[in-house]
């Protein structure tokens, strides 16, 4: 197999920690040229802007983006203007429509556009949903709870609307609830904390029903310090499955799980699985775009009760 | 053609105003039942409940829902899972994933789901969308203003989480919005005011691009006294085209049109439209859910700055 040029856009913190290392392990892609205004990765090509890149180097056929969500959708159109496969950093932009607008752009010039939900790749997910197809679900418990400061420092787009506030890590959650739940959900009521100074929310609480009735309650804190929480606890007909560590480790009935759903933590392997993905979806020109995530987002918006909290300084801003 | 026997659910002022003079009016539906709590309408048999309907009448197959948005989603389901094809007023539910949720249910049991925009039936609307096909837009404005106290008087509905505010009426214009462009638009930025007292907002300005940049802007108030905008302006490479009084009445560079896009004013015709539609989706067992309009809502929300505005008291709930 020969592997196929690709240029990523974006050299920040998730570049480094998730997609160059996943690109460098992966056989079907070749890290042809970066763009990124801050300086690039040592011994690859680096461009300034997306337009230098299309300019320069018709040779590469796919582009990923790992860029903000406030500016995705500017780059990610010009790519599919001049004939690129597009991959897209979740969430894969700052609003539906515009993701919708790169759907049918991708749709008309016949290109493949992927819209990855890292998350959904994680160890134990796979079998989380295979336990789950078959049971009744009675409810489900998110607790999503980390410290902004210790895992997106100096990450201020966060903050800015379109940046998502909690809901940048909480759609993480959302995306492997819509993976493994075999019954779809609805949100019906939430309440967000927006500190004073910020447009996006910092905390809350969002609940969700099934067919029928109540069945998720997720509560979600941006400030919370210690270990994180990423953990669904989902209560069954015949049990409790427990997906902790964002998916990598599932337990049921209190009992780790031996065979496909048990792995040393981490998110490593989730985006060698993205990359595979997007490699399957070259091969056929085909495109993945599940919005279901980002739509309970959209909803948890459209329905929340906006909550004051305190004004939000990230001291590794202060610090520079 | 035998008519089909219809069940109308919800018998209040959209119903009582519109959709009981369409159905008069109409040869393909017969109004067989109503669903009312508050007592329904002279001469047609009324159920306290869906599920009493559903339960005495199996004879009637189609089913029209003006109940508020927050409720709509268990009554629609219950009619589906039932067997009935399922009309909606718009917006046609309080979150993009319930209506999600009923458009899965509908696809698997093999019904009907329409999901109406009445605007889109006002009379120079498909003149507007013929025109545009071929111009190149250069900018949109919007002007949605009425006031809420006239138009939609106590109903307290449009003002708790799910009732969108001044949404429920500038989703109409959305709804046009989304129909005439020959060029998908997506939501950029927005601020909203939101009365102390109320989940939903109550004016705002809202914005969107199109594929080449800044593209429409919407200037809505729910509180504006005197003859009420409903009006948007189209500015093209071949002239301006204004829409005004919700679709009725079609201008180019100013001057009325004559033909196919000029009636007088009035959106009875609307409901016939939306009725006609209806009989022609049974027809073939087909559905017709487009949310753009309300993907745009949600993008406003999402991204929308909430800035406060007095508290509203609808005067009309403290005469009663």
């Amino acid at each position: 197999m020969t592997a196929t040029k690709i240029a990523l856009v974006g050299i920040g913190k998730i570049a480094r920690d998730q997609h160059i290392p996943a690109l460098a392990a992966s056989d079907a892609f070749d890290l042809a040229a970066t763009v990124s205004r801050s300086g690039g990765v040592e011994g690859i090509e680096n461009y300034e802007t997306v337009e230098a890149l299309l300019e320069a180097r018709p040779d590469i056929p796919a582009i990923s983006y790992c860029t903000p969500p406030q500016v995705r959708y500017a780059g990610a159109r010009a790519a599919l203007v001049a004939g690129r496969h597009v991959m897209l950093e979740k969430p894969p932009g700052a609003s539906l429509s515009e993701v919708h607008a790169l759907q049918s752009l991708a749709a008309e010039k016949g290109l493949s556009l992927f819209a990855t939900w890292h998350s959904r790749h994680a160890a134990s997910v796979p079998a989380a949903k295979a336990w789950l197809a078959d049971k009744v679900i009675r409810s489900v418990k998110i607790d999503w709870k980390e410290d902004v400061r210790v895992w997106h420092p100096g990450q201020q787009w966060i903050w800015e609307a379109g940046g998502l506030g909690i809901f940048d890590p909480t759609i993480n959650a959302f995306s492997i609830l819509t993976e493994i739940l075999p019954v779809e959900v609805h949100v019906t009521g939430a309440e967000l904390r927006f500190p004073t100074n910020c447009e996006t929310p910092i905390a809350g609480e969002i609940r969700m029903d099934g067919p029928d009735g109540p069945l998720v309650t997720a509560d979600v804190d941006f400030l919370y310090e210690g270990d994180p929480f990423w953990r669904q606890i989902i209560e069954t007909d015949a049990g409790t499955l427990t997906l902790n560590q964002g998916g990598a480790i599932m337990e049921i009935d209190g009992g780790a799980q031996q065979g496909e759903g048990w792995e040393e933590p981490g998110i490593h392997g989730e985006y060698d699985g993205l990359y595979a993905r997007f490699a399957d979806l070259l091969a056929t020109t085909s495109s993945e775009v599940d919005l279901r995530p980002m739509v309970l987002v959209a909803d948890a918006f459209t329905l929340g009760k906006r909550l004051d909290a305190p004004e939000f300084i990230d001291p590794t801003l202060e610090e520079s």
